[in-house]
């Protein structure tokens, strides 16, 4: 049986129900447009998935001026949703979150094939001469796409070429492929050197690499707060030493002694959920882990914060564009398409509820508190 | 607003469009059990997400026999469910994929504090000389869990001691966790050794990092398969010296000159739809996608195989409970509770799968067609 | 001219000098064995090269008893001695090191080619299986050898057999080959599974990895002390605060950031010292310099303890035997063959001498006085 | 007793030999200048220790010409200057290596201390608009240096700001710190922004770490050379295809799988018997060993090639001025101080030898010859 033979999920499912004789009337029950997501998300569509859908918050963060959201968290992890909560709730009460960003850019890196280390060189020259008609031949390609940098590496018969994109508000992996493309071709016709594969891996996509963490990729935000002796005691329900004690000890050294890149408790936790609320590429998830969380005890409490090196993240495309996905934008205000705007802002709520979950696991590990808040949220199923 | 003070996700979801003046239809428009979920997997809940759902398949593959599944895949990338069936049909086409496993087991891995190294030794002593009576301690807390092994490792005051538990068909975070305070609470009350945080970063849980990679976490697992020059050909679309080539490149001197932990194309693209369409827990793409994708030429066509060394998932608990995804496990056969049977059938679909994404990519970009592939099924929208 | 050809140095060096057009008195000017080190060190000999030695010490330093040595360093770093020194004042005034250890042998792993991950499994199956036989295999190869443990990992058609080795006083890299060669050619006999190369690079040697320090390497090792604040006022010339403040910025966030595999101040700067006097394989240097110091403040001042997991050192064999590295040897009062207690012994010292290294520049960093003790003592000629 | 209240090397070592009841006289006895290196090169000295030093070439290489060079190589491992030897004929009798490189410059990271995330961005900003004053700065505390670029990282209160400079011939370690602390202090100065340390670890000095592969550091080089199949039988002992299935296995399955920086076969043994000979700092061996060893079948052989991504040499200042290791300069045609032309070249000749070092032991395991050479040559005694 071959799925792609029917023309709609309906009948793509009863053919499947009737091959493996089961029913499946829950995948069957969807709201979201089948015509929009067979024909952009998914191909071989019979129905959708449900992922229960919680709302943390409200945040307070400021970049340039002050904001409060409400943050949507799409989770099948009992206590997630509450822990993050408890986090934000320090987090506000604390003054909020203060929140910076720098766009690195989305990056592709094919890999060309040369004939030794001299034509890398000769090769390498010509790419950094011809830039500027390398990004005007990246911007036809799209009106939302500019070549931000181009980065060169090279070993034995191997040079990789990191395109780094600015593509405004969407995450922009396709928009990068298709103009990397493009200037392949131009290279190659050019120069005669011939690219093995678009994507070389130095593009870092998809993968926890120092390569990412060292160049930043995407939107790399930064957020952090000063959580006073009192917040810490009422609202974390752990003192100042053990917060830093049990800080120090799991992300300085039992990162360290791991072979970890980066050093967080559970970004990926955060991360995850709100991505899957926004219709982010799940895939993503890897890279963007790569957290740095800091703590350290100041004069008035403790100073937290998290430096999310790479955050390939988008407000337009994609998975954003299908119904309950763009609801879940709405609810933190971001509608519509910017010039990078909206991703800049949703980076910066990213940022802040990142921070948020930090500091709530960190407050509860060092209380002794982890699985009595899992049993007593989750009822311990798994 | 606290959403906390609402009854239902009905009146939180009314809640939140009058305070921020918006509607959201979609997101309350759901067919899973709220009163589940709501319980389990997601506080403050106003509704769902919605995922498209592709299938691949049918996949051969054996392990002890022969099996022949489809694959539910949940997904917002036009192309990846097109991509994977390509691969799929070189993989059965070839005899199906050949899969093994390995149970490392999910960890847990608390950081004690002790005075100094001398200390530490005596700890890891009472440590090594309880083993058993520890495992007794664990083994209270759940008839699913035994422990497989306790390995420590110290620096300055700071004695990690990684345990690693046999979950059966549940992927256990939960369960490893509450045994292990179990555990920790004995071995302070017995040694007077304080324990600053139950994960101490070396249960390597939600991150990439190399411990995972070198000691195994969940159910490792490899696939393999031998493609001939015919199907390479015909089905892929490549040849058999551009496929390795462009694998060489790419996986060997790409993955090493960025810094990556594993080697691959994009396991984790096909992890992400899997674990996404199944329940698994989103956090732990990170890990998972710490593959390890070989590719050799053989006497009779290209060797390709990927390993999973960190593959922390399950059958039951968690996300699986949720109607779609139980439909989605029953889709590959999978129901109900084993000793552990199930779920290392669904890590040999999950390998016998990302094997598939890798071939089909690697063939792809070896082609020189990427972006064409994606232009084409997903109408170049990112 | 082909060196090969000449019956000894003088006459190489003649040669040499004669084709070249130059002289080489100093080279020429050697007092050690030429008979000897032409025979086991060194090819096409023309002489020696001269290394300044300096002492540093007494340190004292305590594992089953007390101990108090003086530390022999070779290096053309100026200020390298001074500062060590000053290090080993602040711990010996402390009370001394406490050091501890453990010996994780000396590892060699052969890749083995099978045909597939199924063939992998079976293989994996026997050498478990054979591990006596093996073992004996090995043992007969020398008196002074006996197999620790072997630990296995496979990806695609590769398995990597890890052999770790006690070679008693022996550093024992050519031992362990000798013994591996062996047990390879067995293995092979037995099952035909054949050997691609008998270092698959998983054995850790010479390069720096995270395997190593997961599993250790030569004799793990361990030294800690507590320093009061009126010793690191004293003697370091700084305050407790900014001591702590430094090695926490340093070695926990600097380290993380720059993707080092360890975290520690210039372990190898000591390393190298030590190992040069000693006739140790100066290319160890990379992988033993993967330390981890750990720096906390406790009740009484401040905690510094350095954790060395790979240490692949020997007091016999190899440089050890030369004249100089002898009596370099014997200033710590190691001389002929033990069973192992003199090896364990050395690297005690080396730990030692390691951890007042850390202390010391930890301290002039945190002062501020980094240059001007390098411009002082070593008139900052580069 | 204190070994700095003695005067001289002779009355410190007859204190010692005193007070330890030994004989040191082989120590005793070297022809270097005791007045210039107790100065200059080690505090406490007591004698020399003595290295044998063997001759390998001539070996051919051409960067912007050709050149013949003998390379000298102090080592005490039997069997490395054989086996390099072997590699140099090998890549001799091919035409020679072709070399390239690029200085990176030395690298000085200070970690300063700012209030959070958007005291750094403005910290930054000082820092990017006040580049050319910096440099000015800089440049006023030696005629040898100039800055060639600030990078910076920032997480959390910690700023890390990369400085890298050309310091001519000089290695320039040394040069780079003072530079960087008269930098630093007029940071302070200006902005009130505090320095924890002039080392901040993002210097990756002395230690392996992704961010020196990345940004390269001290001289980048890169050696390549295509052997024929008749070298590869005739000089090499081995097959083309075992030769290139060896690399594959060990270089790019075993080096990933250890999580090793970089991936060769033993760039550390070459790399430390050169740099012992010419005076080098020992502590860089770690770093430097970070080698990328690239083999691929070509047309007409096997195409061999290293990159060393981080080599930080120098041909004046430090070790290079004894007299032992100035005739080993000498040896390969390199005295005096030029503008960094000097540097450049040994760094070409670093990089032909480790390539031939690379050839000689990747044959040898593929033949299954590696024991056997060592036995051989170095009579197995370790």
């Amino acid at each position: 049986m071959d799925l792609r033979n029917y023309t709609d999920a309906k009948n793509r499912r009863t053919a499947l129900e009737q091959a493996l004789k089961i029913t499946l009337p829950a995948i069957g029950s969807f709201s979201l447009s089948e015509d929009f997501a067979s024909h952009h998300n998914c191909e071989n569509m019979v129905g959708a998935v449900q992922i229960p859908l919680g709302i943390a918050g409200p945040l307070d963060f400021s970049d340039d001026k002050k904001h409060t959201v409400y943050i949507p968290l799409a989770t099948t992890e009992g206590a997630l949703v509450a822990s993050v909560n408890r986090g934000i709730k320090a987090v506000t009460l604390s003054g909020g979150a203060s929140v910076t960003s720098h766009r690195a850019g989305i990056s592709r890196a094919p890999v060309f094939v040369v004939t030794n280390g001299k034509a890398a060189n000769v090769f390498i020259d010509w790419i950094e001469t011809n830039q500027k008609l390398l990004n005007q031949i990246a911007q036809e390609t799209s009106t939302h796409l500019k070549l931000i940098s181009i980065k060169t590496w090279h070993s034995g018969r191997n040079v990789f070429v990191r395109c780094s994109y600015d593509t405004q508000d969407a995450m922009g992996m396709n928009m990068a492929t298709i103009a990397t493309e493009k200037m392949v071709s131009f290279i190659t016709k050019e120069t005669g050197v011939v690219c093995a594969s678009v994507s070389g891996n130095m593009c870092g996509d998809k993968k926890a690499n120092m390569l990412n963490v060292i160049e930043g990729r995407g939107i790399q935000t930064w957020a952090d707060v000063e959580l006073s002796p009192e917040i810490i005691k009422d609202v974390l329900k752990t003192t100042v030493p053990q917060f830093v004690e049990t800080a120090h000890r799991k992300l300085d050294i039992g990162s360290r002694m791991s072979g970890t890149i980066g050093a967080n408790a559970h970004a990926a936790n955060v991360l995850a959920a709100i991505f899957l609320a926004t219709g982010q590429d799940m895939a993503h998830v890897g890279e963007a882990s790569t957290v740095m969380t800091e703590v350290e005890q100041g004069k008035n409490g403790v100073y937290v914060s998290v430096y999310i090196p790479d955050l390939p993240v988008g407000t337009v495309g994609g998975g954003t564009a299908l119904e309950t996905q763009q609801e879940c934008l709405k609810i933190m205000g971001i509608t519509g398409a910017t010039e990078g705007e909206n991703v800049k802002f949703f980076a910066h709520c990213i940022a802040g509820v990142v921070l948020a979950g930090e500091i709530s696991l960190l407050a509860a590990l060092s209380a002794g508190h982890l699985s009595s808040a899992h049993q007593k949220l989750a009822r311990g199923t798994s």
